[in-house]
């Protein structure tokens, strides 16, 4: 028996790289003043079939519960996001910064950075129109990519706007039923065929494909651009039209993160979406919104694939699984002794191990080792006194159980 | 539209609790130094088919994929770990001691302090078949509780042996391929009429009954609690050999822990499960395992009922939300100064914050004492001079902006 195809089974060292990305991602987000909230894994499927697009409704793992009701696992955290708000946004000052750590599932081909499960960081401000809400939220964005280590050379934020594109297809008279259609088309493009792109658009093909190869003009872009660049951030970001992101609900500024190097998927990716909690509220309030999510999985890769992001990820996992003390029992007459301290110094806060079963001193030792522990504790012959090793330096003193406590107090290189 | 039921939106304060109870969780277990690990949300029907018992059958939110797959939301963590195991074990020295944090599932009736989706931290100790593995496992067990301030007042744990029980059927000369349906008859006592419980037992009726009012006489049981004893925690354990667990895996210790005031449900129940490795690899290997879960819910109830234990969540979740700087602007033209200073005063850690739109200075101050900020920066006609206002004690000064970031290195009540 093994993991469903697209599930992955997160083993000691997978578990402390997730963990990792998570605790960056937390302290990132804290620090832009975002507050942690989150929603539940199981939805109604309509929550998505109102707003995010054919593409992701195919992709749903839904079923009938035992009420008969039409749920889904979630695919994504906007919905659920506009449909929280829409019900407790009298609660909350104005704007919100709210930002969730969940997983998501989609079944979809597996192929390179795309599983059926990953997880993602969601931030959203809610309630600022204002592109100073799109800037801070850009910000975020980048700094969540540079605490792993990775500078404007590893990555770029490619940011774009919807309302360039309606603006376009308003003055070329399309009417606005078919704005979200040629959108997807041009969602498509590079990964669908030229012909087939020509072929959708029709007569609009000769000038959206000239403004895909030449690129677009956008004050609008300029200005965020400018915002990034007062807080020393503009060597990140890259005004390209060519995105336009696949959910419906976005209506306005809408980005996605790559690598330079163009080896992966989209590392994050979000947007303005002005209407979304108005339209789950029943039009009841309407709430301007801006986010982004971005996900562990390609993350996880670009991270793999950076020497000094790979190396901070490395110690910093393999420092956490430091213990403090390991206990040793060199005579099982001493055992009921070693396992009262033992307790002791976990109420302390200390993290203690020892052998459950009578084991040789020599690979009692080896054990601390491995552990890396700072401190070995012996318990034998020399009690009432405990034989106190540094296992960086290998000193050894002797120290009268009753004292034991107060020592290890004085020990800077311990965890409590 | 709302969440569906039995599934919970996390609110700030709800996410934050819940964030609170899982840092606690993972900090002891550390100390024990248990070693985190996770799996899948959706595994197999299968897993659970093989050995979970026919109640949690019932109860699985499961559903065929697209590709013809009977797949389950999991209902419980055992079946993935014995999984895991039985196909990573040679990657790992044992005694292996992890624990994991996740969500599970069930469909159940709603009542109190049961919902659809909980919160688990599941706790294992595998390749150690001496009490010594199940004494480490209660310990750790009780200390899980005792971090949130509660003490045996609080809570029990209620000791048990399926063992004394299969040994007692023995004697009785029950076959063996009757014994799980008594123990099931047994774990509903209480909960279903005594009628019902002596029709099923047949002439088994008066003896079993005799054990449940009178209790059992257990040597291995005895020795479970001295051990407790040696650790000083032996007041938190009772010896009760009503409790038998629902789940079918189980072969030697099992427990259950109870409020004191027993007004709630079971707050974590666990028991050692020797032959569900073993099944889960057909036999490949065999390992002695001992495991156990706490929830979220009931512990949430407990907590919220404790006056002592919701004073403590309640400090360490304000003081968790406290941000370091709030930014006012006191003139917008010193907007693109202040918001170059926010980059550099995150990049170092510091919680920042600041008005999004222009807003009045009394504002700005207001918002800076609800977000519970150490300082105010205050951006105005003093530039190139920062006035800095220590909102606790009112104090305020004046620094050269190029002096800020050395100024505030020198504030000890900043979080970096």
């Amino acid at each position: 028996m093994q993991a469903l195809p697209g599930f992955r089974d997160f083993l000691p060292d997978a578990c402390a790289a997730r963990n990792y990305i998570f605790a960056r991602w937390r302290e990132v987000a804290r620090r832009y003043c975002f507050v942690e909230w989150d929603g539940p894994l199981l939805e109604p499927t309509d929550l998505y079939k109102k707003k995010s697009g054919a593409e992701i409704i195919d992709q749903l793992f839904k079923f009938t519960d035992k009420a008969e009701r039409e749920v889904a696992m979630r695919p994504e955290l906007t919905p659920t996001f506009a449909r929280v708000i829409a019900a407790h946004e009298r609660e909350f000052k104005k704007p919100l910064k709210w930002f969730s750590i969940g997983q998501f599932f989609r079944y979809e081909k597996q192929q390179r950075g795309r599983l059926r499960e990953h997880f993602q960081l969601n931030c959203d401000i809610v309630g600022e129109a204002a592109p100073a809400a799109d800037i801070e939220l850009l910000a975020l964005c980048i700094d969540l990519l540079r605490v792993f280590g990775f500078t404007e050379k590893d990555f770029v934020v490619r940011i774009s706007d919807r309302e360039f594109w309606t603006d376009f297809l308003r003055e070329k008279d399309v009417p606005p039923d078919r704005w979200d259609e040629v959108l997807q088309v041009i969602d498509k493009f590079g990964r669908e065929s030229r012909e087939k792109t020509i072929e959708k658009l029709g007569k609009l093909a000769n000038p959206v494909l000239k403004v895909l190869s030449e690129g677009g003009k956008s004050e609008k872009l300029d200005r965020l651009v400018d915002g990034l660049r007062d807080r020393g951030l503009a060597e990140f970001a890259d005004i390209d039209v060519r995105i336009v992101r696949g959910l419906a609900y976005y209506t306005g500024i809408v980005f996605e993160v790559f690598d330079r190097a163009g080896n992966l998927r989209a590392i994050a990716g979000g947007g303005r979406y002005d209407n979304l909690i108005g339209l789950l509220s029943n039009g009841a309030i309407s709430m301007p919104a801006v986010g982004f999510a971005v996900g562990d999985v390609v993350l996880g890769e670009l991270i793999n694939e950076t020497p000094h992001a790979r190396g901070a990820l490395q110690r910093a996992t393999a420092d956490d699984r430091k213990i403090d003390i390991y206990i040793v029992i060199a005579k099982e007459e001493r055992r009921a002794d070693a396992l009262a301290q033992i307790q002791q110094l976990r109420d302390r806060g200390y993290r203690v191990d020892y052998p459950l079963a009578p084991m040789k001193v020599a690979r009692q030792f080896q054990a601390a080792e491995e552990a890396r522990a700072a401190l070995a504790l012996l318990y034998g012959d020399e009690w009432p006194q405990v034989k106190v090793k540094n296992m960086a330096t290998g000193d050894q003193r002797l120290v009268p159980q009753d004292r034991l406590l107060a020592h290890l107090q004085a020990q800077p290189s311990l965890s409590s």
